[in-house]
């Protein structure tokens, strides 16, 4: 009973971007220390910075931009092959570029990482101005609509006034849907993938799971773990996280036609049954763990994944149907047929909520068996519609 | 970030029922030490216990015996008040009683605790016969299939060679398939409820997260925490092990509309935003993890939990479709509409295969928001059926 070993430890890093690490094709920019951003949580960070990368050319007068909002673990890498500090393609490889439903030949296309990501934009890992030292556990808790109103930030210093379009799936379509409230002047058109006006009961639960599991590796160590010895760090209790995350990301049914009742290593249950005699799906999730841990802070898991607990777009705004009443913008919102972790009745509300409201709104499921993870692999589904979408929508 | 404060610790016992404890209403059977019991897993157990309650009158001709099958952290007592060892009152409160659906004026009910328990029946805090001291890690994974010819010792002791009927929901279902593919003859009749043939991929999955939470717990031990000092066992791996399996035991539907997006204590989100302000959907996890751990060793819920991502009726008979066409007995399978842990598809497959084998089935659904623990909420849908079934099954 003492436990399967777990692989791909000793860990060298925390998994975020430092200040020295290979840029790759990010760029950065960071607002003057002078003037501290204000968070809705009450507090100050003095110089945000933002990484980003772009596809495409900003027309003269600007009017091309397209922003990509990224989900939970995602970053500014949205395409392009690996590269120095992304081990991995972009995350919507194949969504963008030139001739694709994202048509890099005709928008100028923006894909920042999220204020507390750990890829290069300011959070818990980064250095704390006072002393340089990670904020660790001095970081803050962020919202949503901290992460949006730090992009519109990086738009104002791109030059851009109006995007044509915000586009992103889970998380990413909780920006999209705050930049719409938020910025209605501001966005030409949005594209809410997979997500929700406000965090449910259970999306909560699952959130706060994966919090307390990090919270009982003892290399945790409440938040202060980046000088800790080499491969010391809290990367069981992220990994457990991860798991939970993974299971509902997919779906049952595609885990019983991928994995069924299969044991690892192509072992066959006979005598000599063992607690920590793997099946297929626990070296699945596993390996997803450990893959995440090895590009992922775990201190910036748990500050987006609070944000994301604290998304409700009606807070502070009179409730959900007034502020979705603040929506302008034509809106395509999508929902994912087997998506048990984002149900596609949540989009449908965002649909009939804008609809009530007298907002042009269309709602497309994709059906697909793959679960909430759809809006990345099923692209043949989400990128016709996308690309419509965007040609369609009218120029200022 | 240094974490909320967990209620409830330090804490004094592991769980389990241990020798010398108040009996309550239970009784107890051993199987004499000479007479090992041979486990699937190829060991064997020396003085294997079961700890056991009954209801009503054996009848002469021992034809009117009902068996129940408790599900994961259930035990003996399916009904009555709280009593010593037992602090709540029985998990099947309501069902079973004179004039009730299990009518006790009519049949002889018989609930045991599982092998591997912890609530009397021989389990990982019982004490080795080598040593007197609790097997801890050294207790072996067990099956449902071990579990259920346990009990046929007990039917033997109990002088009953036929149940009238086996009634069982979710891991209990899964005893009750077991009992009748393997002893046909000793069964009249069987009610599986919110259940299945073989575990899934995502049940696996579930279990596998819960048990990487308990050896995340560095006061897990490896499983030999018996010893430790007082309030310093494995408390916490177990809570976040219990969350995972609460969330999955609801519905969304019923955390929506119970929890929504409240905080606990009455809070409110202003200024201030805490990582560990805790929504009132996790005081609620927090709570049930709290609950579960005064009452239940960790290690049985590790190997409980194992034995159900074993269950598979169609292991070494050939497959399932050979497994269910050994089943003889008449069948009501009830499946719950909104069961996301064992989705009702799972139900109608078993009576599906029942009734392409020839054997009587009647498929019920219940329909109800409640999610998987529905079997032992929605009470007035689940107890006419049975009740109807016990009187309709032929007597011998």
């Amino acid at each position: 009973m003492t436990g399967h070993p777990r692989p791909g430890r000793p860990h060298p890093a925390s998994g975020a971007f430092m200040p020295g690490d290979p840029a790759g094709s990010r760029k950065f920019f960071t607002i003057p220390p002078e003037r501290p951003f204000a968070l809705d949580g009450g507090t100050t960070l003095r110089g945000v910075t933002t990484a980003y990368e772009t596809w495409g050319t900003l027309n003269s007068d600007a009017s091309n931009a397209v922003l990509l909002c990224h989900a939970w673990t995602g970053d500014s890498h949205a395409t392009g092959p690996a590269e120095a500090g992304h081990p991995t393609p972009g995350w919507w490889e194949g969504m963008i570029g030139p001739g694709l439903a994202i048509d890099t030949e005709r928008w100028f296309v923006v894909c920042p990482n999220v204020l507390g990501g750990c890829q290069g934009s300011t959070g818990p890992a980064s250095p704390h101005p006072d002393d340089g030292r990670p904020y660790g556990s001095r970081f803050p808790v962020i919202t949503i609509r901290d992460m949006v109103r730090v992009q519109a930030r990086l738009a104002d210093h791109l030059g851009i006034k109006r995007w044509h379009a915000v586009v992103g799936g889970s998380m990413g379509g909780m920006q999209v849907l705050e930049w719409a409230i938020t910025y209605p002047q501001r966005v030409g058109g949005i594209v809410p993938i997979a997500t929700c006006a406000q965090a449910t009961a259970q999306q909560i639960a699952w959130g706060a799971i994966g919090r307390r599991a990090v919270q009982l590796d003892p290399r945790w160590r409440g938040g202060d773990y980046y000088d800790a010895p080499e491969g010391d760090g809290p990367w069981q209790g992220l990994a457990v996280a991860r798991m939970v995350a993974q299971v509902t990301f997919r779906s049952d049914n595609v885990f019983t036609d991928r994995f069924g009742r299969e044991l690892a290593d192509g072992a066959t249950l006979g005598d000599g049954l063992d607690l920590w005699q793997r099946f297929e799906v626990e070296r699945y999730l596993d390996y997803h763990g450990d893959k995440l841990v090895r590009r992922f802070d775990t201190n910036s898991y748990l500050i987006i994944g609070k944000a994301m607990d604290l998304h409700d777009v009606g807070r502070g705004r009179s409730g959900l149907l007034a502020a979705m009443a603040r929506i302008t913008s034509p809106t395509l919102v999508m929902g994912i047929s087997s998506d048990i972790l984002y149900p596609s009745y949540q989009q449908r509300q965002i649909h009939d909520l804008l609809l009530s409201g007298g907002t042009k709104s269309e709602y497309l499921e994709i059906d697909s068996p793959h679960g909430h993870d759809a809006f990345l692999i099923n692209l043949d589904q989400v990128g016709p519609p996308v690309a419509q979408f965007l040609a369609a929508l009218p120029q200022p």
